[in-house]
């Protein structure tokens, strides 16, 4: 999948959703949609609430997990409901709309993330993610129907870009909430976020690292593996700062093996 | 009916419709339903989409013409979707919701109409309301869903009324932009950035280590020291953090100088 915003659904149950869904990303001019293990899908009921937006369903990928998803995406963000365990930078649909728009002006790719009708996203896929939105609903009945939430969201990407095709107005954003590389900087395949996929390559090796220091000491490791990537998806580091921590851990499990110079 | 803003649906066909309708209301604080010649309700499908909003749906009031509807409101905005043959002002959804809540915080009665699923309001109907709403669609394909609807200018009518209470203007963020905790977290004296003492002690304490593993290898570590001090800046690490941060290094240099389990 190439670059642009990618709607993903995370454990949907009910097909119908995933129509609904699929019609107000359409209506929005969304068009690519993602599936992370839907419980019915392909359904009747899907096609029927899809009503004009079928060929959004049809082009629907399936994927098992939310990893196989979002591993090419430079910015991931999830709309999230009640509270939540994993602390992250949170965001307004319309501050997340104009990053996701950033993202997706420069060339990359970019998820907006929603989670299953009941329950919502696990620890492990909210900490996928780079940040989470919170739309900002009655406090006393929150209950955002799925489609009704992806609605909210595709009409503040609508509208981000409309701003962007306008020079921008009152009401559009600067989006400079998330920290962003030297503008004016020489051209370089290096100046970009890293991917996921690389993201995730580097939390691998720095966990090897820590188990091999006997940093937890018998601990379970959940608690500050949480709070280092979300320092480290906060940073988003290039691809260039990537290789120099991983050399860092490389050089450091050498020296274990033959420790010199002590 | 007193003052404060309400829904109007008129001619609804399908009754599902207008439970999600009231539902979309409700997660945006908006209580005041009204029905004008619904086609079928009540009716069990209603209820049902309705989920934790059956109290709007409990209280709607049935009328049998718009007329009826408006009678006591001071501003009436209907949402349009195809081309109009009745010439009247026309608002972008932010605009509207903007213009609504002005009427009602002066105390005044105002409404904000829907019309039928496939034939929207007929003229008669469009010459009862001082403007019209377009919701800025896919021009390809502009079929939003009339819950859909619903829901996208029940979220303006809340953000404008969030933007009043915080003193904010028009295009005022409701102030999330920058990451930040679980607001309504206990108070807690690591949540803050690290001080600029903090971050040099972790900066020294890593490139001692740099050294000990021999990572620059002859070369001047200046670039690497540059790009890593970047890195971590841009993350902003709270002392909690580079707590962690710190406990790795020293677990690091404690198996360099006594290896165990290699």
């Amino acid at each position: 999948m190439a670059g642009g915003l990618r709607v993903v659904l995370v454990g949907t149950q009910h097909p119908g959703n995933i129509g609904s869904a699929a019609r107000a990303m359409k209506t929005m001019g969304l068009h690519q949609l993602v599936l992370v293990a839907p419980e019915r899908f392909p359904d009747p009921d899907a096609w029927a609430l899809a009503a004009g937006a079928v060929d959004v369903l049809d082009a629907a990928r399936i994927v098992p997990t939310l990893a196989d998803a979002v591993a090419d995406c430079q910015l991931v963000l999830a709309t999230t409901a009640r509270r939540r365990s994993v602390p992250m930078p949170e965001f307004d649909p319309r501050t997340a709309a104009g990053q996701l728009r950033g993202e997706v002006e420069a060339g990359a790719a970019a998820a907006l993330v929603f989670g299953r009708e009941r329950t919502g996203l696990e620890n492990e896929e909210l900490q996928l993610c780079h940040g989470a939105i919170r739309i900002p609903a009655n406090p006393d009945y929150s209950s955002l129907n799925l489609a009704a939430a992806v609605q909210i969201l595709a009409y503040e990407w609508r509208l981000s870009g409309l701003a962007a095709a306008s020079g921008g107005g009152p009401g559009s954003e600067p989006a400079t909430a998330l920290p962003a590389d030297d503008p004016g900087a020489a051209p370089d395949p290096d100046d970009r976020p890293a991917s996921h996929a690389e993201l995730e390559g580097f939390f691998g090796h720095l966990a090897a690292l820590l188990e091999q220091i006997d940093f937890h000491k018998g601990k379970a490791p959940d608690m500050v593996t949480q709070r280092l990537r979300r320092l480290f998806l906060r940073a988003r580091p290039d691809p260039r700062e990537l290789r120099i921590l991983r050399g860092i851990l490389s050089d450091t499990q050498r020296q274990l093996r033959s420790p010199t110079g002590q």
